[in-house]
């Protein structure tokens, strides 16, 4: 660890910062909270001062207490985590409860926090853009459309291709750089060839339901909602549900960097991961069929 | 100010001060945040650290900026606002709403705060015992009778007495300490004697509606109700919210230090008030009834 | 009273009268009922016949028992209440409960009613017209204005001005002819000068809540939310209830008369008052702050 | 109408009256109000002063306004009507609703009005138990039997019998001196024996809704509530709604007279009657199969 | 039965029949689903297999049990149920309830079952068309026109006319070929004209609620529903409920035939009928009213 | 296949059979349908006929379009579905949706349908307590008892033990007989050994949620609910739904022979499985971690 923080300390005289409503200000523009579903809870959820200065900012899918750790370890400034820790309001601030020690956290040493989640699915070359990448794209378009917006903006994706699943399985594993799961649809098998595919970055059950295609790829989606996309001829590919997420932080810290003239210093969490992992076991059925 | 700050700084040598935890268990014993209203939201709302030490406590009436301002001056480690300062619960924390400045302030600077609000209203020897003291008392009881807790807990006070309505406002200006307001009933008049008396502290409409009783003291009425209580046979005397609830701190004052065996001090307020004050009109008709 | 009454039984000669939906529709005219509030209950509430004849009738701004006495003593034909005396929905009307007696006194005795309650304080010359002529008005619009309907129509006024605090309590007292509590903003003393300036006859939290203004002139507001203005920078001046709206009563006197064209007798009720008097208490602190 | 009118104006001579308080309590002692519907609107629903006596009394299933009518011809001073005239609680009292102008009419003429409902549906002795008579009573008992009250109170009745349906229908003609409309059961014809007979005086699909009975007896219930019962084996006879109630006026007249002690006089009005009248089609197949 | 089994198999011959989907298509371009209430289940209900024949359908009203038996009987392919059989919605399909039973025994034995409802109701030439017959038409509309729908299309009919109260009852006797019931506005009688006459067939509550008519013809209205409609100045017929739309089955069975170019047999049932029936009492003073 | 239906074909000669009802009853007893949650729908769902005759019963976890084919190849009588086919209630039954096509199939072909679900997670010897085999048991209990039940009996189990995670993940691996996900708590790793097991088959986090243990397993969890559950110290072992519940149908494959005395044959479906496989990455991160 030591030598990690000597690079830190050298890195940080490099950068001049801005002041926290100026990267706010970037952030909105990249993608406006406003973008961002009803239901959600988006924008700068903690803001410690109001002259918080900002050299620093740290990039998490979720922001957990081991990453709350490396952001007071690598002292960042702000802290951009795409699921907002804040979703059920709070009516206390205590140590009794996880979500709350983040808010303490935070406020007590000076962290701001940023949340753009739906906002960053809906957005053109936002998640659901990078999640798209894994299939062979021949058209892509929103599944539903964001009215009043940027062509191409909206929640889900649609797109056309031509793959056999099997070779999509390994495409996408190869995109997320992790196992996937499979849920063939009644008639499929790993040769059958898809032609439309249904894009939905996190749990994509109510965005994909109904939707007229031969696969899906979302991260998480529970067994009866499998059941019934497989009876209607979809096939379902799972990620995990941040695993279908997390690799767009890559992508948008060349963005944001740039957006900031390279006035901040943008890194992403090494602590930031899917909670879940397969204990494979190897003689099961299951995992033999992939292989056919 | 430099003196009061001389004086705090010898009287904080003098006090080993306990543990915020040991502090919240004495407040629990005094009044449990189980009897308050189950719409409240009371007990520790903000837990700065999981071994906060506390050796000054700040009491106040409402946790207003000014009162913020004056706990962070004078240093105190727990704030303890009757009114619970979160009350709708929060979806985030910055600095655009008073409330979530008040969190933001606590936080930063290490305060944990208490709020114990309907717990005290209904506690023997709370809120409503103490209002019910303007009144000279020839029996009491609870409106509204807690199940299963000790005699004389509940909401609201019934009180008997033997006073004509002039003689009760004058006690009341006394005991608050502050002008009142008089709403007569229908058939009042400033020498009408009544014998039963209704008390509830801040806002009582709610509770006190529908009782039998000649006259109801509250903090505030609407003015609908205000009609309804005074076609109903009932005169109704308001202090105006706070002013209802406020002199109670400095009895709690004392039963708080001594209950925590001197090691902590414990100090009222200076700049907590109620928001507001008359502007007395010298020679509207309305002031000179209450003359009579 | 006898001097009183003759008076009236001579004035009765002179006054040919109209009838009764006459009579309505010249008030409609004025401020037709479908300008109220959705929730609000306005219009023609009680009509003792269908062929009820009006000669004289009593402007009051809540009909209480002692209104409602007046009324049967001058013998009235119609009774205008500001406030609907019917806003709860009646199962049964008895002589257990006021506002059913109210029913049962007008029906038995053949006086009709009529409220008009939000439609007069939307309505340009209405109510809240009357009471921003306490400011010295440099520029004036509806808070939210009332689509479709003539321009400066709507709920709420915004006044501009330029008038130190101090200077509009005065004001205030003399417009209102009464008392006016003060809660001063945060930051706000009697020298400050105010630009903005919302008002709302009656309980005007909610309509006034979130508005830009320097200051709010109004008739009730709770604690809690005086607590919010002030602390968003609004000083708030309460009148009570019912005084932010009697006053209009003398202007529109002179306005139904002349819109009846002199054929009815129009009075305004002698013992109608806001049920509130203060009790001032000459030493207090509150009282001596405004005097600064 | 002459002759009515004089030996109405002599036979007044011959009573003293009551209170109207006196008078309701005797109804209460009858059925109290508390037995009740939680739904209904039942009990003392017009009182035109506090003083009011009652001389005279007119019993109605429902006051229509030729019921008013002849309440008024007659000058009686309390109208006992079974179903409740107020029911869909009023936010004004004027002459372009029915049920308004019943309110003006009584009180504009100092009648008191009282409405039993469903307290006399309950009651032992009451309007269900009048309804059973039609059929020859092996056993009954309530089909909902009321907690904490006599025995046989209770919603509705279950009668024990043992008659062919043809039978139960002229008996039920007879009992309710009109025609009756039949709707059998699958698998029954006029011959078909019943021996357990459901009773709901008035609208009784959702009291008699999953009972077990051969045969169920109401005033009236819904096509598709028919198509139910005849579906799960039970014959539905229907009297028409108020025919089905009507009836018991008669009874209660004697019961009521006598608990009055005679004090007053206690007239069934002869302008009540059910709305619905059949216009027999004399060929049509409908009415043959009843003579079978 | 035999010669009605025999004519039957020699017609089946001639009938070449068409696929399920044909039959609804044209069904559809009758009157598509789309017209139909919110809140109504209509549309095909049944399909019993993906590649249904269908040579003969059966017309019913209601599918009660003798129904089926009857469509099982005749071997038809297809039920055109006007009301619904499924409506509640179904958890389970056994046994223990008829609703459930007429499915088991349409999917056991093949039968498909498609049910028209409100789409028939609101539709030019449908069932309201149907009913408005009875009446001598001056002038017809719909009551709640269909928005974007062809002129005529919407819920209910108000017809224009000038007839006698008496005539007309006697008219509609004959055109629903059964017995008819009449509740006389408060100031009508027999011989009273009637210039505007509401149509709805079924239970026509809650559509002619409000409307202006003379005399509104029903299937069905509860007793409250027609003491409003009386003290309104409106008469009501009704027919009983289905009554007032089973007539229509005759004109739809020629339609459908032509519009399936014969290809398929279309059969009215025979077990359809109303469940009420009206066992007359002849000396009873309802029915002489109406000769008079 | 042709050596299976002919191993079948000799076993059915063999079962004299019992009638639906007695088989129905046999399965109440083991698990009465009132145990199961207020929400579920359980029971017989499908009853084909009133005397239906039961000799082949097929086990099924979940009743998918290549079971009902299996159902039907190998001319089973009953199917019992641990989850219901039909739970979403229905107004339709086409061959649209695949959940009515299952309707369809079993009705066609007289399959009857019985789904214990929630009644067989709760009972002693059900589904809970056979997934708890896979934990070293030292006590167990159930999470929610069920009041009233015999003991052992309710929602959930609780297991104490004394077994390091990576020998439980291991154990439920060969138990399940299939991979298993594992999510650590924050503090957790391989090597931790865990004294309190929460279990939950299907989808477990609202029983689970807030229980203190150490490690919990079920067959799915949302990314969001095992966070909570990581920051609060416990565990998670996911089996995916349906392989936390298939398991036991060969248990109960015995027990329901043996209470029907041998005289209905009991099968367990061949193409009933988990619609998901995992497709392992070989050198992804995840899967190493497990080894450690």
């Amino acid at each position: 660890m030591l030598r990690s923080a000597l690079r830190l300390r050298r890195s940080m005289a490099t950068f001049s910062g801005l002041k926290l409503n100026e990267v706010v200000n970037v952030l909105e523009k990249f993608a406006p909270a406003s973008l961002a579903e009803k239901w959600d809870n988006v924008g700068l959820l903690i803001e410690p001062s109001t002259d918080k200065h900002v050299e620093r900012i740290l990039l998490t899918n979720d922001l957990t207490e081991p990453v709350l750790g490396e952001a007071l370890e690598k002292n960042v400034d702000l802290i951009i985590s795409y699921h907002p820790p804040i979703f059920r309001p709070l009516t206390r601030i205590t140590m009794c409860n996880w979500k709350e020690r983040i808010v303490v956290g935070c406020l007590a040493n000076s962290k701001a926090l940023y949340s753009p989640h739906t906002a960053w699915d809906k957005v053109v070359g936002g998640v659901n853009d990078w999640l798209a990448k894994a299939v062979d794209i021949k058209g892509i378009k929103p599944l539903v459309p964001e009215p009043g917006a940027v062509d191409g903006t909206g929640s889900g994706r649609l797109v056309e291709t031509s793959m056999p699943i099997s070779q999509l399985v390994h495409a996408l594993q190869d995109h997320i750089d992790n196992s996937v799961h499979v849920a063939y649809a009644v008639d499929h098998h790993p040769k059958t060839f898809v032609h439309t595919v249904g894009i939905c970055a996190g749990s994509g059950g109510s965005v994909l339901k109904g939707i007229k295609a031969d696969l899906v790829i979302t991260g998480e989606m529970s067994h009866h909602e499998l059941l019934d996309f497989n009876h209607n001829g979809t096939t379902v590919l799972l990620c995990n549900h941040s695993n279908s997420e997390r690799g767009f932080l890559r992508e948008f810290q060349c963005i944001l960097k740039e957006r900031l003239q390279e006035k901040c210093e943008v890194i992403v969490s090494e602590k930031d991961k899917d909670p879940l992992q397969t204990a494979f076991r190897s003689n099961s059925q299951a995992v033999q069929q992939v292989k056919q």
